[in-house]
């Protein structure tokens, strides 16, 4: 049975190889169009398709190979009995090779912003063959890439001017491939994905760690946030920067956070957003320094002014008043106006995947609390304890908080013992508001022992929040009470690593 | 002119709705095969494809709708006059709306592993017809989902019987969508990627956080490590164990190394894996309990009775000797063997997207070392400082290490403040180890003030490492001197957080 290969390219590259492999071979060469032309100019022989479909060329070549003669050549069981009467009785030509290449549908829509001529580039008869080559690529061979020219012929060699299963199966899968990714970006062109956005980022964590924000489709890169002035924001400046944000979100009133390393370093509610941010500040001035500060109300001129007078990479809020912005504007500092966010997952890379989680949205209540001591707390007291359990929610665990009046006094962040976070949220309280006698405490995981009670700095502590469920609870309790301490159980564990 | 609607589909739900929305319109139908009989037998008229093509159905049906006079009826300009004159005299059929749907074909390799079977049933015409309706999308409607009956036919009240663009442009998205992922299926199906596989997990960091595995493309779930023994590992199990082999796979010699909450609590290397293991547990015995230990050396019945005695959750090793094995087999634990993994970058979540950066894979050698004080340090010092670097490049930012002999005495871990971080390793040391007298300490970034060198226990320090870079350097050096405290700068910061 006399065999055929069917060429139709848009690279015309190697063109010459490919026919004398199938001469050598005697494999005789159908074509259309300008690869035809070009074939014919080479000194090759060639057979028209229309010769073969009787179907003449009609609307500009549109549905040239698109024709039963065609693919029953390609698609027919050559094992089956009755498709073989067929092939021989409608003079169907064996095809026993299609080279067929697609156009890079990226670059035409990068190339041209006309949107006729886009979708006149949409290959329909080319693709057509590919798949149906691919689909039957038991019995063919469907080359869709110029490198597998010598591949082909290195093969026939190999085989007698045969191809083995194996080979044929390599090339349907590439073609498959090829196939879906054509679609991909003409799906993604029509429904107006941008596929994924890349930026590169100056370095990652480190300068010797490169590093590049990657936007989701249909979101521009950085999308919750609007920067109005400073330098490129670092990876660590957006990793800071979205401490900073959930943080925010999960508070009342007027807010004020300070955020270094990726943990709250301090913060402080209150009705004037100007003492929210004295009393963020107090809570420890030292690690503030050249961090992130975020408020989650307008910045006027005169919070401007007082974050005008300390070193800070970048101030976020919601948005600034012309005058605040006219009065930080010669200040080397980021400023970046808050927009809408909502994630709802968030990704961590392991060694071949990913573990995902839902973001951690929970705030804690005052109808969550359960009062496990025979002493209680007044209601002030309790919303002191909330914010102080907020606060703790978002600094790396184990992590405990005191609060005083809704201001931070001390943060224990990142310890691998709880009761050493108790120690360092004491310590720093200590250090940095040495007259303060009460305090109320969260921890963000239970506490353990009940020697945890003796590292609090008593009488002062008006009452301690923790999620409860350690096997001592009992012990804890019996111990709180010993030191007439309110504590609070939440239920709800928020760690954070 | 005459309309047509070509109808081809596997659902055959609402096929009469869909025929009596045509029939109103004054639509005639076009089909074949099943769809054919199905729509006759519901009592409507319809046109079998062959009558139109004049060329029989062949081949089982493989390419029935692969005719020109069916794709030149859907693909001609209509606004074209040559196209116009061609279709009138070949007899070709308007083609204004194409009803074709593809068959599941996840549900197709769900159902059967003949794999003829499952290539059989990779669609060719319909596939083909939907493309050339989609890309004509300016004339042609393309209903490739049964809930778009419903809305044709209120498009088509709406309009007198006619469609707007916008609504064929949405049609056409949805059809090239579903194209792309049709083929992505076989795609996958053909190179052996099983697309993302999911697991989910019992939770997230805390309970009400849902959460699960996502492996990539053939990648096994967790391929970098084996169970054998031990309950199902949880969302901060493998974040903890994530930690314990990258910092392991730093280390020399026998190494240990214990973590907590994400973080190195115990570390030490010795020749003797027993000796490694009692000094890494000493480092912080407290913050070990309950936590996961990670060796780079196999485990033997020695080492697991050391194991069986302490309360830890996961146990990690190249390697168990059996008899180790079975020491642990009545053990709540559970036991990981360490495979080999490239992890090669890292991805963290932002709100629409992500920051992506390489690992960090780099360990500080003695040719990176640059002594910057008058005083410099014996070769096996610096070895021990180069350890407590490398412990320090996997604790949380700001991170100091104090080790001696290649044993962590001290881990100021996550601190917003790295004079704190000192404090807290000094602490730590000064709790654990009150009888040492000597030690080095590193730093995983630069110290930035002068007066980091006051809170270190001198005479002890033999030695300072620490990235350098402060433009408080030759402060701080002249502290060092004063205090004869051979310091290094690496030049490379490694931060993590």
């Amino acid at each position: 049975m006399k065999e055929y290969a069917l060429i139709s390219v848009q690279n015309k590259k190697n063109l010459s190889m490919i026919c004398k492999i199938f001469k050598k071979n005697n494999v005789d060469i159908i074509s259309t169009g300008g690869t035809y032309k070009a074939i014919k100019k080479l000194g090759f022989k060639v057979l028209k398709v229309s010769e073969i479909t009787k179907f003449e060329e009609v609307l500009d070549g549109r549905v040239k190979t698109l024709h039963p003669k065609i693919h029953a050549g390609i698609l027919f069981d050559r094992k089956k009995n009755n498709h073989q009467k067929t092939i021989a009785k409608k003079n169907i030509p064996t095809i026993e090779y299609l080279v067929v290449d697609l156009y890079d549908f990226k670059k035409t829509i990068k190339n041209t912003n006309d949107l006729e001529k886009c979708i006149e580039n949409i290959d329909i008869g080319g693709h057509s063959l590919i798949r149906s080559a691919a689909k039957n690529y038991k019995y063919v061979n469907v080359l869709t890439d110029i490198k597998d020219y010598k591949k082909l012929n290195y093969e026939l060699n190999l085989n007698n001017g045969k191809t083995s299963i194996n080979f044929r199966k390599k090339l349907a899968s590439k073609a498959f491939k090829s196939i879906y990714k054509y679609d991909l970006v003409i799906s993604d062109w029509f429904n107006n994905n941008n596929n994924l956005l890349f930026k590169k980022l100056k370095y990652g964590e480190n300068p010797h760690q490169k590093a590049r924000l990657v936007s989701k489709k249909n979101n521009p890169i950085l999308s919750f946030i609007k920067k109005i002035q400073g330098k490129e924001m670092s990876y660590n400046n957006i990793n800071d920067t979205i401490c900073a944000i959930s943080c925010i979100k999960d508070l009342k009133k007027f807010a004020t956070v300070f955020v270094k390393h990726a943990n709250p370093c301090g913060a402080a509610q209150n009705n004037n957003i100007l003492k929210a941010f004295d009393n963020a500040l107090a809570s420890d001035k030292q690690s503030a320094y050249g961090g992130v500060v975020i408020f989650n109300k307008s910045v006027n001129d005169q919070l401007a002014k007082k974050i005008k007078k300390i070193h800070l990479d970048i101030v976020i809020a919601p948005n600034f008043s012309k005058s605040a912005l006219n009065i930080l504007k010669n200040k080397k500092i980021i400023i970046l106006i808050l927009k809408k966010t909502n994630q709802k997952k968030e990704l961590k890379s392991i060694p071949g995947g990913l573990i995902e989680q839902e973001v951690d949205k929970v705030v804690v209540k005052r109808k969550n609390l359960k009062c496990v001591t025979k002493y209680s707390s007044q209601n002030r007291l309790l919303d002191d304890m909330i914010f102080a359990y907020t606060i703790a929610k978002h600094v790396k665990s184990n992590a405990v908080v005191i609060t005083k009046n809704f201001q931070v006094l001390g943060i224990g962040a990142g310890q691998m013992s709880r009761v050493d976070a108790i120690e360092i949220a004491m310590k720093k309280m200590t250090k940095n508001f040495a007259k303060n006698s009460s305090y109320v405490i969260a921890s963000d995981g239970f506490l353990p022992f009940s020697d945890n009670i003796n590292k609090l700095k008593k009488p002062g502590c008006k009452g301690i929040i923790q999620p409860g469920g350690s096997k001592n609870d009992s012990f804890i309790i019996k111990k709180a009470n010993k030191y007439k301490i309110p504590m609070y159980f939440t239920g709800i564990r928020q760690f954070k690593h």
